[in-house]
């Protein structure tokens, strides 16, 4: 089986629920995807070993979702020159402000594509990777656009009482 | 002259001495661009009509910068599927948080790849831009490798006092 | 039927919990009022087309309420001279620091007569028209006075506990 | 001498360095207004006599700029039914975050039109303002328009090194 | 009946149930107190007379709670020499930071004693206001200072699983 | 020599330059007082003496201003039941946010009367001193009123160009 | 019965609910550890005491949680030349901002080790206790070793639809 | 040459003007130490080397010190168990919060000893490290005891007139 174009990648099986979103608009669009859990912290070897092999394995977009001290979408920015799409997760304390500034504050070298912060961003953070591979798919292209215009199309003109 | 693969957009002139970082780093990877100011607010059609055109007109990636309530790169999104990447730009009174918040927390199906506030996130939305045309282009591609492995070996080991 | 005086326009029907607020202080003060969805990143034609007609139409006034990277309301100020009074919506991360901040920090040319955020921002929305109207229009003057002088006179003069 | 349509009024003699901006713009525009120093509380006599008076005396608008926790917007928005427009001065120790919560978080009731932090506020609440009487004033409504095509006309398609 | 020493005054009856805390604190003290809903911006009239006449009404001492843009505290201090304690409220969208801040930024001249947000700050603003009411009152004081002691004896010396 | 009524200490020698403007305004209203360094955590037992004698001394009200995790306002109301008012000293990385929340969210039994941040805060509170003796000392009741008039009627009525 | 390497305090009791995942972590480690309520503002002589003699009595390291102006961390900070780790308890108002702020921001002389706000902060807190405890503990050192590969051996490799 | 007690390790050269305080410190109180840069994103291999000896080379406790999404510090703490001191440095944007919230909100089962930011944090960085190792080592422990002796001694009793 050939390599999914995207990696779908997150801290811990609790920001499953929130990355599933990601999930959901890749399967929409007809996007091959591989998840896994690559915890920065608790399995350093194997951030490692995926950052230094994802461009070989074939991956062309990396979508990573991390919590609190984000680190994971950074340093697998530091080991891939893949673009890396982030989702900082919504935290309990802080409402994952700590999350959106570990993530989107890289340093001058290594940018990490930072999404909104939770669910919203977990669904942009698919039509994000969709927009990249379209920029050389016609066929990932001409999805997104309806994706796109179907959303666009389903825009009541006047809100409804409920 | 063939269309470059990059558009470089900005609000305003006086955003320029932030995006000129982007057009430093573009210039050292070989990549072409095209710069431009469009004002969501000021030159609303302006705006429309890059939005529009962009695709056809053959931009691969945008980089847009805006600061305060940076309409921009959002708007942008809703008119193009093309790859946003957006750069919050300094702000006087509130340090460019104002300009973060209005480029990342976008709605569901318009993503805006968020860089870091100011001349770190110009930088990086160059690098972004890069790493998503080698997704197609190899001499990107190596370019790239090339200048992240200079970018790692510049580091010396210890401090020195200055 | 004549153009009423005051355009209620929202970002999604979700944000209709919010601006109804908004329409029932409209009917307390007899103010006629057209609701209407237009997104300003799902429908920008829509926001084109109002924006470039609301003047033309006859609506004095235009009240907009959006969330998150709420670009609707500064959009609109950006398409048409008439007033445009801003809502912003909480959000469920960032309990609408994001909205305010979209939406208030417009830039130099383009103000947004921006109110609380959420429903205290809606019902101040249309009380803001209101006055707005009442520059020229006697009754609505009348009106809102009465308004005023009723709900300062429903105030007890001690805490009852309940 | 009749009374102007706008008022601009401050909280102190250093706010002036601000609201000169709007004084700028007001002239500009071709629109009479008068300056007033009113502190909410140095001077709470001289903010309850303008605040009763205001509309019988035959101003239309009234422009508020204060700083720190700004209350002469609201409370004037207490005392008379007419638009207040609020300008958050910038401080030395929030930047302005206090002066922009204590004027948009109004409660029910007392709308003020807040306008951005600082000088770009104090800018755009004079757009604001004539904004507003031109929804009865013919001539400040041309005015009002010209004045935004030429600062659309003003922008460059390009930005320039300096 | 004589003036009670302390006046408790809130903006709304909403606010009643973070000051009935405050009251629960002086019964126990056995301090007189008198509560009120002043509010600043319904009822600006009720406050300029209570603000006015406070002195001479003969109370020592204001607990003023507000919440949002919350001018009471601060527009008391403006008409009274007396000690205002303000207390802020807890806010839904804001969790009470713009009530902290429109309370204790207040500009040179016209000082707030400004407790911690919500309950806890109202439980304090009656321990405040004895510890001041104690300055030249001894009964106040050793009733004081018995409570602290009393309240310092409670503590346990281990925790105790629940 | 006895006892002035009003102690002001602060954290170090560097306060001073914020804590002198308190000072100043106990000279201009005739009030004595005592300067005291008093580091709650470099001189944890020259604050314990303070706290535990402070009151039997004959001390009335204590300023205490002090930044960053600024304990010495919180403890000193820990260890006295004499009203404490404090001063958030500006910091150079969180601007006294840190000192702000660090002295108003004091616990329920130990309130703190907190001023605005830096130099206004150590006017005010000064003056929120001078309030305090006032209660039972017409002298300075009488110096206050006119110390406020004084402000009151320094304030023009219009701006002036400078 | 010999004192115990580890100190476990708490502001209140109150606090148990977050510190007892310190305890949980250290039994789980096999560390022994004496856990006590002292209050900074209620029982400060207490924490005078226990700060005095801590080292004496044998303790090695104390972990130390409070809440809002959490000034118990940093008062034994002042106190013993005893590692202090800090943990900031959640708050119902800030969310643990203060707590974090009053904590981290110690000055020059007195550090105080800071965790992660709430339950996440108390179990690092006991994690660092014990890589404090193993620089001169083998046995902790094997313990806590073994500890973090099975944490790390825990991770599945593909997260799991709940 | 054995190795040190103490690794200083920073991200980049800028980094050392706030971290060479850590230095001066150590030199004080006599404690050997290492200064590395090591930049996790830079060179995330050097971190990986230098994570996976730091325990067999010798080394007692890690300073690190990094800013803006400041990884550096939670890396080290997920490759070795020693004890990781980290240091927020100040940034231009967001003044440091981005760092502290990268360094301090670490998850479960990887703490990092956060310290306040900037240079006062790499002060105590210092004297943490040397707290730590004064559980084992009584020179080290008679040294801080002195090293706080001494600055408790340096603080004179009243402010002076600068």
């Amino acid at each position: 089986m050939p390599t999914p174009p995207v990696a779908l990648v997150m801290g811990s099986q609790s920001d499953w629920s929130t990355l599933k979103r990601s999930a959901d608009i890749l399967k929409e669009l007809g996007i091959a995807y591989q998840s896994k859990i690559i915890s920065a912290h608790r399995t350093p070897d194997r951030l490692w070993n995926f950052g230094t092999s994802a461009e070989t394995q074939g991956f062309k977009v990396i979508i990573a979702g991390a919590g609190g001290a984000a680190h994971l979408p950074g340093m697998l920015a530091s080991k891939t020159r893949l673009p890396i799409i982030g989702v900082p997760i919504q935290t309990q304390t802080l409402s994952g402000i700590d999350s959106l500034y570990s993530i989107v504050q890289m340093p001058r070298g290594y940018p990490v594509a930072t999404m909104a912060i939770g669910e919203t961003g977990a669904v942009n953070a698919a039509l994000m990777a969709a927009s990249i591979l379209a920029t050389f798919d016609t066929t990932v292209a001409e999805t997104l656009s309806a994706w796109r215009t179907e959303l666009s199309n389903s825009i009541p003109e006047h809100p409804i009482d409920s």
